[in-house]
């Protein structure tokens, strides 16, 4: 019988998020199961690592299924490179990340903490495939998902993932007989506008809360926003080689 | 006369580092200069935000400059959201980041506070270039790196930097007479191999910190990596439309 595949799982939302409860249960289906995740909620933390300060990592009792779970005080991209570098004797052969409460489509790959745990996984050199559903609620129903994120991951496992290359997968807020598929697409060139409610603490400081407003201005098509916006799931195939090749003849006209 | 152009100022090292000081100084000489930098260090933050706490944004006493200075509580891609959206009154003629008290080359883009802030300039449209020095001692010698940052930057005002792309320039630790010139470059397809250093707290409980080696495979001759050690300045167009274009039809075939 063929060795099951070793899949790490991580997330954003922390140990204790549906999501990841939802993500772990279908993994259990595909293969060993280790999950590496922060022990508090990290959401957008970007690609943000602890350098200054010390991590802590505990392996905590699982009472729920055969999968072996570490609690960690770090980032996402902390909690993988543990992963990696220290608590799995062998190189996972798959990473999932999520499913993370709220989008990750568009510009919000760039903040997110579930992506940054793929994107660091895919760094390392191993396939990897970030999942998120559009209701950032606590309660999110993720039933629906399951079969398209066991059916994705396996197919992952099958073919490959193009190297450099993570998968950024969004779920619309359906039900299962309402998503009419799966599109592979590209991300939106879409933007957040950013208002800050100014207040005033009891003590007459200052302080603002970020808050802001998805603005998607991009009409193609091909989008990860058209797709999500018309019942479809959308597939991304999202890099870490941020270079802009085209623009590199255009700065050499500059002559520096 | 024309009016002289709105420069944005942040950082990752902190309000107070000196690399953040040469750059005021620097742009002091070209236009109307507003800082809004953290108010301590936020080095590897990548592209997180503030979203489940509070902000804090205190207008400082300058005394060595005509300068405008602001301290923030929160990540650099808060300051820049800060000062964009709350701070300033026009959008900024180019937002300058730096100058970073380290390598911010090949993969270490992605962790870069930095670089961050300046990305997050270029989402909100506005152009924008990350300076980093490759010797991250607070008392570093940004001395020769002056003429080209202000080379760099005129050049940038006047030519224009393309749509959706931010520069990371990244300067070798050299005297200003030893270094070569300008390389526009890609970025290397370079790594991390972290280790952990596992210790033990004075309670008993195991924690660790992050150490790791930079391991350059890619001998390409056109990367910032060869660039740096062949004693130029690299420059590496930086996008933030994450999307692997090139793996869209291949992942069609996959028939999800």
């Amino acid at each position: 019988m063929k060795k099951k595949p070793l899949i790490l799982v991580s997330n954003d939302d922390g140990i204790t998020a549906p999501g990841l409860r939802t993500l772990i249960e279908i993994m259990n289906e595909i293969g060993e199961v280790v999950v590496v995740a922060p022990d508090s909620p990290q959401s957008a933390m970007g690609h943000a690592i602890t350098i200054n300060s010390t991590l802590h990592c505990e392996k905590i009792r699982v009472t729920n299924g055969p999968q072996i779970e570490y609690s960690c005080s770090g980032t996402p991209v902390d909690c993988v490179k543990l992963a990696v570098n220290e608590l799995l004797d062998r190189k996972p052969d798959i990473c999932v990340s999520g499913i993370n409460h709220g989008s990750n489509s568009s510009i919000n790959v760039i903040y997110s903490g579930t992506m940054s745990a793929a994107i660091e996984a895919g760094i390392e050199g191993i396939p990897a495939i970030g999942f998120s559903l559009l209701d950032f609620k606590w309660n999110a129903d993720f039933e629906p998902l399951k079969k398209f994120i066991l059916q994705i991951t396996i197919k992952a496992l099958n073919k490959g993932i193009p190297s450099g290359v993570v998968l950024n997968v969004n779920f619309p807020k359906l039900k299962e007989e309402e998503i009419k598929g799966i599109k592979i697409c590209r991300q939106a060139n879409a933007n957040w506008i950013e208002e800050f409610d100014k207040r005033t603490n009891p003590l007459g400081r200052e302080y603002y809360w970020l808050t802001g407003t998805f603005i998607n201005e991009d009409k193609g098509e091909d989008t990860d926003e058209w797709a999500l916006n018309n019942k479809y799931i959308s597939i991304v195939p999202t890099k870490f080689d941020l270079t802009a090749h085209h623009s590199i003849q255009e700065l050499n006209t500059w002559d520096l």
